[in-house]
Parts: C-alpha cells; structure tokens; sequence
C-alpha cells in the first residue's frame, strides 16, 4: 500500500519528476455522456442531483444538440448570454456534457453502453454529499434505481445510482463513515 | 437555438423548476476510467497533462488498484497522509479516477473501449488550456497521438488527442479562437 503522502506518490511508476511550467492553467473541465432522451436526464439530474442547465447549443442540421451542467451552490454566479456562458464554462472544473443525438428518444430500450459490461472503459461520474445516508434515503424516495445499496457488497460508505441511461453515479461522503 | 440566459434555460423540457435544497453542497467529484497500464496513463496525465497523483489504493487480494489524479495550479494545497487525502479529494470538483485491474498491462492490444464505436456511451473528457494552439503544438512535439487536429474537420477551435488507452481528450480554450 502507498503511504500517500507526497513524497511516496512521487515515486510511483509513470508520474512526472516535476510538473512542465506548459501545463500551467491547465483545468480538468468536462465528461461527455451521450444520452438517449434530454426530457429524462435533465429531470435527473437538475431535480434528483441539483445540476444546473447552464447552456443549451443546438447543431442544425447535423441533428444533435449538448446540454452543459454544472453543480455549484450558487448559480448566480453563471453569466448570461451564449458567449459568456460558453467562456464561464470553458473554465470550470466538474462540468457534465450530455450529447443528444436527436431522434434517439423515439427508440425502443436504451440507446446507449454504460460501460461496464464488454466491452469495458469508462465506469462511473461520482457526485459527493454531506451525508450519504440521508442522500441515499432521498433517492430510494424518489424512487431513483440503484446499482448497489449502501447496504450491499463490502464497501458500506459509497452507493452507486443509475440515471436514464443506464451509467452510473457513485455517492460518497468526505467524512469517514461509522 | 436556446437563448442560454438563465430565464430561457429554465424553460427547457425536463429542467426542474426550483433546486431541491436536499442537493445542497452537492460536488460532482470525479469521473472514472478503466486503464490497462498505470505506467503509461501516469506518464500521459501527469508529464503531457499536469495532473498530480494525489492519492492511490491497493485493493488485495481482490487485484485492483485505483488512482486519483487532480489538475490543480498548486498541489501544496493537497494534505498528507491517506485519510486527510481521501477527505480532501472527496471535497473536489474536477477528480479523475483510474482503475487498474492488475495484470491488464500484459495483454497484447487494447484492453478497454474508448465508447466512440458501437456501443457507444462515454464520450470524452476535456481539457482546457489558456491556450489550445500552444498547447497543440506541444502535444505534437511530444508525439500525442490525435483523434481530431485544430485543422481538421469542421470545428477549427477544438482538438481531440488521444490517451494510452484511446480514451478522447478534448482541448479547449476559454478566449474565442480568432
């Protein structure tokens, strides 16, 4: 097991010896997602997680359309008008890009892979919460599917839901789970 | 095309119409990946990327292992030690996550799918920069290999480069490319 303190992390195999000053600014913006109906994932994840729809673009007539969310406690700070959301966005961190091939909602059964049956890559996006009980009570309310209950499996601190399309969302908590 | 003020966003189909308050303080905190080799992905999101290993955990005998990665301007920021690490990076926008399935790295070929074929799903990532020509030009100088160049196809302010895995990375800039 790594100590993980800086110093041992620094000597993990593949990291850099030092940072390349080019890198500077350098922001981990989005994660793209396709999905099969807009009216389903924007429900789930403005009223179910408390994302914001901060930009909507339209690409006629390739026929499809992105859908940029954020989750921040304040969303008067988003600017308005196209240019500047698109700016604002450009250097966020933790913004979620749903893509909507237009005409996928018509389609019988999901569209779309999650990723965790062959064939495997991308796994899960991870929304954290003050509290992971109270959240999971909330969604188990809200009648939201579960992929594993706090209460299944060995790891008891993290749940993951499902959204409309099938992918995945871990819930965790910062503070230790006793 | 959506006006993308926050009145006429509101009224896109599916939006909910007030924040939950139970979602507040809610992060979207990571998004996660399979990798085949933690050598080669290391090397690509920390030398040509930026990113700072900030946490790693070995689960045995179950054969995995996870990486935690963040793009951060100061990682002086980020506290010592396993626990104080694994609270900090639960608090964060932006986290990417790495999994290794031990042994994946003796395979011959790729070992995951990047979800831009059938069947597709995940998307991308993305990285913005302060500035994407540079920053293009430096990935070329590295021999990053790219799935789009800014002189290719039809969106001329946006590139897509690829990681050890295939995974897409877009390149972004916040200023409007001129």
């Amino acid at each position: 097991m790594t100590a993980n303190t800086r110093a041992a992390l620094a000597e993990v195999s593949g990291v850099a010896a030092a940072r390349d000053p080019a890198t500077r600014e350098f922001v981990f913006n989005h994660t793209m997602l396709r999905i099969k109906d807009p009216g389903a994932s924007l429900d789930f994840y403005t009223r179910v997680l408390g994302f914001t729809l901060a930009r909507k673009v339209d690409f006629e007539p390739a026929g499809f359309s992105l859908y940029f969310l954020v989750l921040v406690d304040d969303d008067a700070a988003i600017p308005d008008g196209d240019e500047a959301r698109r700016q604002w966005l450009a250097e966020q961190r933790g913004v979620l890009e749903l893509t909507h091939n237009h005409g996928t909602e018509e389609q019988d059964g999901p569209v779309y892979h999650d990723g965790n049956s062959a064939p495997r890559g991308f796994g899960h996006i991870c929304v954290s919460v003050p509290d992971v009980r109270a959240a999971c009570a909330r969604f188990e309310a809200l009648g939201v599917p579960f992929q594993k209950r706090l209460s299944e499996g060995s790891m008891r601190s993290i749940a993951f839901i499902k959204d409309p399309d099938g992918y995945w969302v871990e819930i965790i908590q910062p503070a230790r789970l006793d």
